[in-house]
Parts: C-alpha cells; structure tokens; sequence
C-alpha cells in the first residue's frame, strides 16, 4: 500500500486545534506513540531510505516496514507494510537474533483528526518541535492524493514549512 | 524462553488417542496448522540450526523465532521467541522485503492434551507421517523438564523412535 503525506513544521498547535473545533471537528484519537527503530544487517537504512519500527501505543504494538520515499511536490509518497504484534517485547528480541540492530526511538503524542477522508495528524515529537500531518486514504492514486491533500490543507489554512523527512531522520541528523 | 521437548515416531496414533481416552483425558485442541519457513540473508539457517517460521492456524497467525537445538538425551532443547500477528500475509511480505526467503512449507493436523502440566501433540504431518511429541510445561529446569517427560511418557506407553529433527529437517532432507 502506498501512503501519500505532507508533513508541516509549525510553531505552535495550537491555531489550528482552535480551526477544527470551530468547524465542529472533534480529535478521533489521542495517543502516545512510542517507535523503536531498526537497521538491518545486510544493508543501511539509513542509505536506502528504508525504515522498520516497532511502534507501541496504549491500544498495542505494531511491526512496520517502509519502503524508499518518493518526492513528488513536497508530498511524500512510500510503501508501508505494517502488522500487529503482541507482545512486542518478543518481537523486539527475534529482531535482534536476526541480526537488525536498534538505531533511534522516537516518542510523541498525536492528535488525529478526520478531515474529507484525510488523517489530520497534531504532532508533539520529543525533542523536535510541533508537526501536523495530511495523509491521503488508502487507496488513492497518486493525482488525487496530492490534489486532495493540497485541498484540505488549504481549507485548514495550515502554515509554515513542508519537510519530507521522518522524524527517525531528524533524529539523527541531530547527533 | 527454552522448549524442552521428546518427538517420537509412531505407526499410528491410534493406541495413544485409545490410551488417553481410558484415562478420560480429553483434546483440548484440534488444530491444522500451517507453516511456512524462512532463511536468512545473512547465514543459512540450515547450517546454524536456527529456525523462523509462520504459523497460521484456524485460531491466527504467529511468527517464531527457534535456536539452535541442544540434543540431550533424546530430549531436544531450544530457545523460542514467539508472537502473534495479523495479518500473516503482511509479516510474510515485510520478511521478503528484508530479505529473507522462504524454504519449505510444513502442514499437519495437531490433537493437543495436557497431562501432568506437560502437553502432548499427536500430530499427522503431511508427507511424513505420524508423530508424538511430549512438551515439558514452560519454566522447568532441564532435570525436572527431561524426568517429567520420560515419567508421562512411560505412564502413556508411547512405543517408538525418538528424534530430534524437526519436521522442516524432514522435509528437507526428503528433497
């Protein structure tokens, strides 16, 4: 499945939590997100622009693999893979016997919202800053997902700077 | 965890299903269970006695990490790491794309009893034949867990030979 997103720094989330409760949208979520993340050992991640991440929140784990991000126009486009685990401590150690080796973890809390068929993503990442998400539902070709995305964003009036970097990468960049 | 188990060859798994049912002890599953294995991309499983595998049975889908076997005394020894996950087909693709590669599928019916905290599988395996393996609960030590065995199985009057290859050992070695 291929995921389409636009990532945006922001200063604060605060002005656009007020624009959504003023358009009667409530948060579907709130969670605390918790991601390991793994290299492998045949090859770098970091190089081949792939991730694998265990991710816990309070509703249990998942196991995702990404594939290499494709920008097109600020909108970041990759394949996901993700299952759930359980218990994700196990998963953890069989990882670790296969040879792939812990590079980062990543804590935030998200918001999410449900705007026009897009995830609306309030982010608070630990040591980075303030960051929304739009993410086109699954299923949408390329074309669509980036007008659609584009369209609600507008609508939101969300401003400030795109970036197509994971959070695992800023991370590490800030080493 | 270590799994300190007996597996022995029998003609038929009639006499013990008899045997059990007069001591009134009654399956407490039923499961066809299949299984597909995977190698490494970093050293060949066949070699280093590992094994990884999933299994998907009517009740879900688990992925296993085994180590490599300790041979005691007929009694086979390993380490396994075992999760739950859904869906399979998605571990399965996240496991190619890491590069491992699969190397044979195992199917079998399994009747699982409990007997003296020990669990005992009468397993039809397709391709191979009949088999009874006799698990020590988890948790014992190496003596308790090889007495505990040998005491259940004299108790149930299981005639055969004994083994410690797996049934993917079996398999491929049938190639």
């Amino acid at each position: 499945m291929m995921e389409y997103e636009v990532k945006i720094r922001v200063g604060s989330l605060l002005p656009l939590r007020t624009r959504l409760a003023s358009l009667g949208i409530r948060p579907a979520k709130n969670l605390t997100e918790k991601d390991t993340y793994f290299n492998s050992p045949t090859r770098d991640f970091g190089r081949t622009d792939e991730a694998l991440r265990i991710r816990t929140t309070d509703e249990g784990a998942s196991f995702t693999y990404k594939g290499p991000k494709i920008g097109i126009a600020g909108v970041k486009a990759r394949e996901e893979l993700i299952v759930s685990v359980d218990p994700k401590e196990t998963m953890e150690e069989i990882l670790l016997r296969l040879g792939f080796t812990r590079t980062a973890a990543v804590e935030k809390t998200r918001e999410t919202y449900r705007v026009e068929g897009t995830y609306i993503a309030l982010d608070e990442v630990k040591g980075l800053g303030s960051f929304v998400e739009i993410e086109a539902p699954p299923g949408l070709g390329e074309k669509e997902a980036i007008a659609l995305i584009g369209r609600v964003r507008e609508e939101l009036g969300v401003e400030g700077e795109e970036t197509t970097l994971s959070y695992l990468e800023m991370i590490l960049a800030k080493r």
